[in-house]
């Protein structure tokens, strides 16, 4: 195969596939209007565009002339740097292709299907908090979860093949042994907190934050964190979420609620996901290399600006005062220590997305060992409800009340979508792994914090991990940032210092 | 061909078919988001998006199997009444077919290259005032089309080819004959009005309207009219126009001006093109059959609900309070009557979007026959502004102080859209015989607008008109609605009048 062959065909991919990019994008720009802007009765028009556009996106990704390109260029692929652009290329796109074309599409569109009646038997099955409503649709989505993982012939456990779709080439018995050690730890540290509740107040952090107010005051603190508008948008959502068409087309939303900061955290939860995803090296935009490389980095970064930056102490002492403007019936006698304390009061809670740091793992700990047990058959699905709510008392110390504020709180099992929540918890471990590599080469972040000046850590971030997109598998892109693989002793050390500060105690 | 063969190819073609109009409506929200949301940055990606959907639809649409499938249908679409669903899906298809088959895919790029540098020309000629600036341009533009044109192997004239992409099926003379009527009544009806042009007093609709008041003033309006945020939003732009991606999703825009109404009557304007865009039978949902046939029809809706309706008497008596109660300082003094006049004021002016209702069509007819000329090599490029200035003066009476305010003023010439204006005033034309047949059909019309009761005028435009979408040709649509086929003479009976009564002079 001659050289000049190579590169026709390596050319010939690269086009096919920025044109794969530019129907994902436009999908993204789909996904966010029907969640942030389209009237309600745009709903079933867009269902069909969105199912004509990934029908065309599937059927170009595994179109044979694809395959035959792919074939063609391996030995190409081997005479190159494993981390040059096109060697990353190939590879990165052969791993698409193959997955791609593993699922027949009669499966997938029976997935997607299922999915659609399951999101509504959820709705009604929570507004009435009757999880047996909910039962059938769980048991086909389940089933086709079966259906799909034969698809692959995993070599380990059933559940890996799930895991595979939102942390790429991580196994369930790597999650486990992470999870088994946070909770090891974080069970006792929760119950010593508990009993020291009455020791923060958390009042602060409960409004009333006049909703028409909180757009300006999110802008002016994400602002310096590098929101600006001729790149981003800040709208608000019933469900908060990162998205955008380009990498300086970046779109977040967050939402005002009266009574609770979730405009400001979510807010800054988003940037860090905005920020991840499009701070690729500009080569790689329009091809799969572009983009955050597993759900669990990507959280990660949004939970490092969330908890890590958003959360500190420093932090407050910047921004306190713009909240303080804002909203001086809530804040107007209050000091920014006293802020910093309100926002990281740590109690057990019903709710995943309402929980504190400490306690959210448990919440993701609980529903990856049910996901597991449900894939595996050890658990009978009219007792899941039971299972739930005894390891929400085992682990938490608290009592569920209601199906709607247990088993049926969160939206993904409706969907069909299992292998997910993991990736929460070890974004979590993740970040700090970052962290402590950030603060390792950049010795005075406090500082940079509490003076605003957020430009050496975003390009930190950036040039050691964000640059690389999906060059490489998500641990060898933690490698390379932070220096090891997947650990969750500095996370732990993180959480064991951080509930001393607050609490003021040794825990 | 047996019957279900006929019906197995029709099937084929419809979801074909189907399949292209959501592309088509993907590409109305990406249109939409761009000039409505999205962040400046997005501007290269979104470049790509358009580029990569637009080559999508165009290979989809030109495909052999569709040309095959149209081929097998003939004799059953020749089977089947003309007015019946499946045959004119077929004829539809078919001339959409045929007309993009025509067009070489690199003479399309080359087009749409051409039109992209040659706004970027524009731009620039029109802030310096220099036309010189922008005659390579245009002289590339012009060449192209000729290239276009040649495509098409036209019988008569060659501005047939570029007009039949606006007004499908109209000839250059049937609009000569239309115009040349118009401008023969219109040149000394203008004439007079400046005589008397101190008789109507303008200044209270120059403001001042505080821009912030003003979406809620201009929903008030449109929310009688039919404008409800379940299928519809209102939104401001720098240029207004009308969009949407599904029969109940229909999104406006406007422009809200301190000093000027623009942001009432564009918002009237563009829910008039919104409603008959979207008023299709639901059985064309999807297909090619649905939306409106011609820019000429859709400017007749869209000029029928702004002046027809939104400037005449009986609706400023309904609505002049609700913005008399917006514009207190404006309006606080004025009444309806005096309000209605002064919205009515008609005046020789420079800039064809800033025109009255008379005036108007002459700034039309004048782009009408330039552009004819320049096809035809009848007049040098370099001559082009010496031309627009004397026919200026001819037809207005008015004086052009430079290109800027001149040639330069539109978009269009830039963008290598050659044979669109004619519809504008086209539109104007067919209004008033649509207005008639509703006239005479719902005898208490005026009565209906005064009680702010729009939904009988809805219904009929809808039954009459709407739901046809590109059933019929626009020729024919418009006989089924108003009885005829284009004719100018009710719309100049109706301009006379008019005058006489916002002059309250015969004129």
């Amino acid at each position: 195969v001659s050289a000049s062959t190579n590169e026709q065909a390596f050319a010939d991919l690269k086009e096919r596939l920025s044109r794969l990019s530019d129907l994902g994008r436009i999908g993204r720009v789909l996904g966010w209007d029907q969640q942030v802007m389209m009237p309600p009765g745009g709903a079933a028009a867009r269902a069909e565009q969105l199912g004509t556009l990934g029908r065309i996106a599937h059927e170009a990704l595994i179109d044979d002339e694809v395959g035959r390109l792919l074939e063609q260029l391996s030995g190409y692929e081997e005479s190159l740097p494993h981390d040059s652009f096109e060697a990353s290329l190939i590879r990165v796109a052969r791993r698409d292709y193959e997955k791609a074309s593993r699922v027949p599409p009669a499966l997938s569109a029976d997935i997607a299907r299922a999915a659609s009646l399951g999101h509504q038997a959820w709705l009604e099955a929570r507004a009435e908090s009757d999880f047996a409503r909910f039962m059938p649709a769980l048991e086909r989505n389940l089933e086709l979860k079966h259906r799909y993982v034969e698809c692959f012939e995993p070599a380990g456990e059933a559940y890996d093949v799930l895991l595979d779709d939102f942390e790429p080439e991580m196994t369930t018995g790597e999650v486990r042994q992470v999870f088994d050690r946070l909770k090891e730890e974080l069970v006792p540290l929760i119950a010593a907190v508990r009993d020291s509740a009455d020791a923060v107040d958390g009042a602060l952090a409960q409004g009333p934050f006049p909703v028409e107010r909180q757009p300006a005051a999110v802008v002016a603190i994400l602002t310096p964190l590098g929101f600006d508008e001729s790149s981003w948008r800040l709208d608000p959502t019933a469900h908060p979420f990162a998205s955008g068409s380009g990498l300086t087309d970046i779109r977040i939303t967050t939402r005002y609620l009266e009574d609770a900061l979730m405009g400001v955290f979510a807010g800054i939860h988003e940037f860090g996901h905005g920020l991840y995803e499009h701070g690729s090296a500009p080569e790689l935009d329009r091809t799969p290399l572009c983009g955050g490389v597993s759900l669990g980095l990507h959280e990660s970064q949004s939970r490092l600006w969330e908890n890590l930056v958003g959360r500190s102490r420093p932090f407050w002492r910047r921004f306190f005062a713009v909240l303080r403007d804002a909203f001086p019936e809530a804040l107007g006698s209050a000091d920014a220590d006293g802020f910093y304390r309100a926002v990281n009061k740590m109690q057990p809670s019903l709710i995943r997305v309402e929980a504190d740091e400490v306690t959210y793992n448990l919440h993701v700990i609980l529903r990856f060992e049910l996901e597991q047990e449900l894939l595996a058959d050890r658990i009978a699905l009219a007792d899941l409800p039971q299972e739930w709510n005894a390891r929400m008392d085992e682990y938490l110390g608290i009592e569920v009340p209601d199906d709607a504020q247990g088993v049926l709180q969160d939206v993904h099992w409706s969907g069909g979508i299992f292998g997910y929540f993991p990736t929460y918890a070890l974004g979590n471990v993740m970040s700090v792994q970052i962290w402590e590599a950030l603060r390792r080469d950049l010795t005075d972040v406090d500082d940079q914090i509490e003076a605003g000046d957020f430009a050496p850590m975003r390009e930190w971030l950036r040039e050691r991990l964000h640059q690389h997109g999906r060059k490489f598998t998500p641990q060898e892109t933690l490698e390379r940032c932070a220096g090891s693989r997947i650990d969750p002793e500095p996370y732990l050390g993180y959480l064991r210092t951080k509930v001393a500060d607050v609490y003021g105690v040794a825990a």
